[in-house]
């Protein structure tokens, strides 16, 4: 019998879901498995879950909207108890990540950075040994200088590349762009994050170090859960 | 006989043109003391001095373009030679740099990280002993989540305040907020930068560490000329 790929997700995410409490506020993340999540919260708060979400996109906050989830805003609260999003590389041991190859990394590292806790649900093939084995690091960008920024990219070991939307540069919900950096397996990924906040004219990169507490895993066998090494272990 | 005070200005913007030599790519600062630098260059391209310049604001712009100094992108150029701007406060003996009040500290700080020497131009009533004594640290932030990233920011020390133009928020040219975070005098600016800059939602300070080649300064006495120490002895 072959399990169905999108059930698995669905799991994972009410496996995560578990994590809510009554009268949490909550982040909600973007993509597909943030999608699953929104679905999941709404079915509990129908339920009489009592729960505000701040949403890290547009479209996060017009299906938590249209599912009948109250949502806010920073303007409201500037803590919030829980994060629940997707990633695109989970580093098995550690539990860094590498985010944003959805266009949404900014908000969803400023929802991330506002919360007590940020739970991960990721299907298997998102796991690897190394942050970076299949995917660039997206770096959020100043439209004036990017051409200087993605020189002073370049000097860190990537070949920074400017994403495109079909001809056009893409440009994220602040207006800024991406730069997709390759660099290869990162071999220390908490000091490439700072040498990139360091570099002028970046506003965010896409890796996440040292902020996920849980990470739910769908895979072929069922739901895993992977915690974090304690703190100052890695 | 009392000396007037925007001659003093215009003497040391004359001494820091001096450092411009032809065939150079320049980066133009943006203030009143830029404003004497481009009058400056202006002059000095009507006696043949053949210069490109990368303005730092529009104002900047428009000035240089209807004084004939030809000017160019980042499209063109990543590297510069030289840029030379002003500053709101300069630390004695570091030479290390607040800048920022104005409101073009990002494009700024880009046009100064692009260049290979920073000159500097002050009034000597910008000398301090500690940065921070007279001036906030102005910090460029993102406005989605800003209040996160204030409370964040206040975590750091200081007691942020969102920038206004009367009873309007200010909004820089990329389209972000500018928080004001008085920190009291500061005892390693080098720290405190990278801290800034690890704080998600932040796009900038204002804090320039290590930055400066050179300080001119327009003095009661005259124009003095200040030099940092060198590489690793601060």
């Amino acid at each position: 019998m072959t399990v169905n790929r999108d059930e698995l997700k669905r799991a994972a995410a009410l496996r995560a879901i578990e994590e809510v409490e009554d009268g949490m506020v909550l982040g909600l993340g973007t993509g597909s498995t943030a999608a699953h999540v929104v679905e999941g919260l709404a079915a509990r708060v129908k339920e009489g879950l009592r729960i505000v979400g701040i949403p890290s996109s547009e479209r996060t906050a017009a299906q938590a909207r249209r599912l009948g989830i109250q949502i806010a805003t920073f303007a409201e609260y500037q803590k919030l108890d829980l994060t629940i999003d997707g990633a695109d590389e989970v580093e098995l041991g550690t539990l860094h990540l590498i985010k944003g190859l959805g266009g949404a990394l900014l908000r969803e590292k400023i929802v991330a950075a506002a919360s007590k806790r940020l739970v991960i649900v990721v299907d298997q093939e998102k796991l690897v040994e190394r942050l970076g084995e299949h995917t660039p690091v997206p770096v959020e960008v100043t439209q004036f200088g990017w051409q200087a920024t993605a020189a002073a990219l370049a000097t860190l070991g990537s070949m920074p590349e400017r994403r495109y939307i079909g001809e056009q540069p893409f440009v994220t919900d602040e207006g800024h762009l991406i730069l997709d950096c390759r660099f290869g397996p990162i071999a220390d990924p908490a000091v490439l994050e700072a040498r990139i906040a360091m570099t002028v004219g970046t506003i965010e990169s896409g890796l996440f170090v040292g902020r996920s507490s849980m990470v739910v895993v769908a895979s072929d066998s069922g739901v895993e859960v992977l915690f974090p090494p304690p703190r100052g272990a890695v």
